[in-house]
Order: C-alpha cells, then sequence, then structure tokens
C-alpha cells in the first residue's frame, strides 16, 4: 500500500526520476511524468526505450521525487520508492492525456499528434519508501 | 570536461539525485546539495552513509538533476550525468558551508553545529552526459 503522503507527492505533477539498471549494472536514469492507479506507480512510454528494455530484464526499480516542501530541519523533502515494475503494451496515449492534464494544464491535448502508437504503460509495485518526509521508513 | 550548459545546471542551487549501487545490484538514490570543483561534481556527507560505503564497492554513479526549463517541445529539461565517484576524508563542513550559500541563501552559517566532524567528500567525474537539454550526447 502506498501511504497517503507518499501518494500525494505522486500525484501532484512533480517529474519522477527513473533509475533503472543496464546490462552492467550501472543504473540508467530517466525523468517522466508519473501518476497513480490501483495503488501502482504508472509511467507512459511511446517508444520502446532502454528503461523498457532493462525492466523487462531485471524489473528493480528506484524512483525519486523531489517537492518543493522544507522539512523542520530546513532540508527539501523527497520521495524514494523502491519497487518491482513491469511493462504492459499499449495505453499510453490516453494515460499522457491523463497526466497532460496535471503535467500541463486543463483541456489540453496530449500527445499532439493525430494517430499516436499505442506505447506502453510501465507499472511500479512500491516495496520500500525513502528519502526525506513522512513517508520515509527508518 | 563538463560541458559549459551542464555546468551551469550544476551550480545553481538544483538538487542532485545520487544513484549508487547497492550491494544487491539494486540503484540506492538520495537527495544532495551538489557543486562543481576543478572539473568535479562535489558532494559533502557528514556521516559515512550507505551511498558512500557503495561507492568505495562499485564507483559508477548516476546524477540527475532536474531543471525548471522547457525545451521547444515543452518538456522540462533535466541531466543526466554518468560518472564514477571516490569518497575522500574531511572538508564536508566546509564545502557545506560554501554550499549553503548557493542552497540558502548569503549569510548563512550551516551546518549550524559549533564542532561538526569531519565528514567526507564524493568527487564525481563525469563519463558521460544524458537527458533532455543541450548537454544530452546523442
Amino acid at each position: 500500500m502506498i501511504p497517503e503522503s507518499a501518494r500525494e507527492v505522486l500525484t501532484s505533477g512533480l517529474l519522477g526520476h527513473l533509475a533503472t539498471i543496464d546490462p552492467d549494472g550501472r543504473p540508467q536514469v530517466t525523468c517522466a511524468w508519473i501518476g497513480v492507479e490501483d495503488d501502482e506507480i504508472v509511467i507512459a512510454t511511446m517508444p520502446d526505450q532502454r528503461k523498457l528494455r532493462n525492466i523487462r530484464r531485471d524489473p528493480r526499480v528506484t524512483l525519486s521525487v523531489e517537492t518543493s516542501n522544507l522539512n523542520p530541519h530546513g532540508l527539501t523533502e523527497y520521495l524514494v520508492v523502491y519497487g518491482r515494475a513491469r511493462v504492459t503494451e499499449g495505453g499510453a496515449p490516453e494515460l499522457l492525456q491523463q497526466l497532460a492534464y496535471t503535467y500541463i494544464g486543463p483541456g489540453v491535448k496530449f500527445p499532439p499528434m493525430p494517430n499516436p502508437p499505442p506505447g506502453f504503460v510501465t507499472r511500479i509495485t512500491a516495496e520500500r519508501f525513502g528519502g526525506i518526509g513522512p513517508w520515509a521508513e527508518r
């Protein structure tokens, strides 16, 4: 279960930094729009990117999100989610359209092209929460 | 060499998301203040944290920094640095004080305690630049 404080961060239009594992073991990082569906974190991708190939080979991912809140010690609060991801086919344009209302604004048409490819949706099951904030496990 | 566009991002008071490699191969991520010294990216740490133990075992790190700039397609520009890190002993309070002028403001005293421990400075040599922005290699 995603705690309410973490869910708030994950659904407020903040960028997710998604770290996957390259074939040689090095973390590969891309930033993406994020959302939550059925207690999973969701990310839409149109082309079959390197991060998707990484996830198919090793599902362990780490997602970090910085907020604009300061904790009582004056440090920026940020969320880190350690989880497992799976890549499902299709649904990317629909998810991007939904996220665009949060990330760009109401009334926007996204993706802007007429017949976008079905793409991929990555679904992350959270296993552990870290970072600085009320969600961080000690 | 760090390209000028990347150096600007690395020295403007933006948070760095530092991914190191846990013993089991999973990316471990913490956010930190960052600076540039002698063409290396520097991060100060007071206690001997997990990320430092990870770096001593495997020096490959990935650092990501999001900006508030949008590219011509309306996407948020962000910098990803793939590099190698080394941990040096001491110098953390001095570096934190210097970074605090950028991250908190002029005239601040940081760390706030009177006799801080020497801590550690992590120095990252950049090997490759990714993300979205003029620094990204194609």
